[in-house]
C-alpha cells in the first residue's frame, strides 16, 4: 500500500509525550477495534481545537472570546497578578481556590538554548500590565525548577525598575515540583509563605 | 461556553487504554501548545480510519485490499492455519518469522458474560475454510491467559468433528527465563509439556 493508515496514526500517537512506538501500537489498535463514533468524535475534537480555543489577549488563558472567565469576572482583584507558565498551572491554583487575583501566562518558561527568550514568553506585555490595570503585586508562580527559577530571576530583574511589589511563591511546593500535580493545601501554603524577590 | 473543546478533549483522550483523566489532560494540553498541524495531521489520520483499514475477508488481518498480504502471497502453506486473537498477535508472530502458513483472527476471545460468543468471533467462518482450503493444521495461538484458554478449549471442541490436525502453541519458562522467578502455574506448564531430549 502507497502508505499505511495504521503505521501512520502510531507515529502520530508516539509524538504525544510519555507515549512510545508500543504504547501508540496499542492505542492505534484499539481505536481500529472499538466503535468508527469514536474515531471521527476524537478527529472532530482536534480538527478545529486551535480554532475553537483562543488566548486570552490579556493574560494567555485558554477560552472561547477575546478575554478569558478569569480576566472578565469583576470580583477578581486586577492589582494582584499571578504569573505562570502554563494554563495547566493556571487550573491548578484555580482549584486550589485561594488566590483572589488575576492572571498572566508565560506559555513557557526561558530557555536561551532553545531559543526561547523574553520576546517569545512575551515580557513586555506583563510589563505594560502593570501600568494600564494598576497592578500592585506580582506574584511569580513559575515551576520550582532551574527553568522556572531562571525565569523568576529574570523577571525579578526586568519588573524592579516598575516599582511592582514582586513576590515568589514560597517553597512549600516540593523541589523540582509540578504545580499542575501539587495538592490543594501545598499550593495554598506556598501562596501564604510567598516572599519577597 | 456552550461546550469546553478542551475538557471534550480530555474526556476522548482517557477513553483510551491506560490513559487516565490526568494523562488526558496532559496530552490535550500538549496538543494544544504544540504546532497545530499535529493537531490537523490527527484528526485526518484518526477521521478515514476504518474506511481505509479494511478487514481481509479471508483471515480477517487488517490490509487495504480485500484480501490481505498474507493471504495473497501464494508462497505462504494454505495446510496450516494458524488462528490468534488479535492483528497485534498476527504481527509479533510475522515478526518472529518462523511461521510461514496463513491466519485467522479472532478479533477478541470469548467472553460470555460481555456478550462476546461464537457469533462473534466468527468460528463458522474458521471451520468453512478448513473445507474450502484444504486446511490440514489448525495450531491455536490464542494467548494462554484464562480468555484465551477457555476460547482454545471450545475452538477444540467444534473443530475436533472435522478431522483437522489441531495443536495449541507450547507454554512454558520463557526464552531468558529464570526458574526462581517463574510464576507456578508456568512451571507446571513448563514440566507437562516437557519434550523428550
Amino acid at each position: 500500500m502507497a502508505s499505511d493508515p495504521i503505521a501512520e496514526l502510531v507515529q502520530l500517537f508516539a509524538r504525544l509525550p510519555g507515549i512510545g512506538e508500543r504504547t501508540a501500537a496499542r492505542l492505534a489498535y484499539f481505536v481500529l477495534g472499538t466503535d468508527p463514533h469514536y474515531a471521527k468524535s476524537l478527529a472532530q475534537a482536534l480538527e478545529h481545537l486551535h480554532e475553537r480555543v483562543r488566548r486570552c489577549e490579556l493574560c494567555g488563558n485558554y477560552g472561547s472570546r477575546a478575554r478569558c472567565e478569569v480576566c472578565l469576572d469583576p470580583r477578581r482583584e486586577s492589582r494582584v497578578l499571578c504569573v505562570v507558565a502554563r494554563v495547566q498551572d493556571l487550573n491548578a491554583i484555580e482549584r486550589a481556590g485561594g488566590f483572589r487575583g488575576r492572571y498572566h501566562v508565560l506559555h513557557g518558561l526561558l530557555a536561551p538554548l532553545e531559543g526561547v527568550g523574553p520576546e517569545q514568553l512575551k515580557v513586555n506585555d506583563l510589563i505594560a500590565r502593570i501600568g494600564s490595570e494598576g497592578v500592585e503585586e506580582i506574584i511569580v508562580a513559575t515551576p520550582l525548577s532551574v527553568d522556572g527559577e531562571a525565569t523568576s530571576m529574570y523577571l525579578a530583574q526586568v519588573l524592579k525598575p516598575t516599582g511592582v511589589h514582586l513576590t515568589r511563591i514560597a517553597s512549600g511546593v516540593p523541589h523540582g515540583g509540578d504545580l499542575e500535580f501539587t495538592d490543594q493545601i501545598t499550593l495554598g501554603r506556598a501562596f501564604d509563605g510567598r516572599r519577597e524577590l
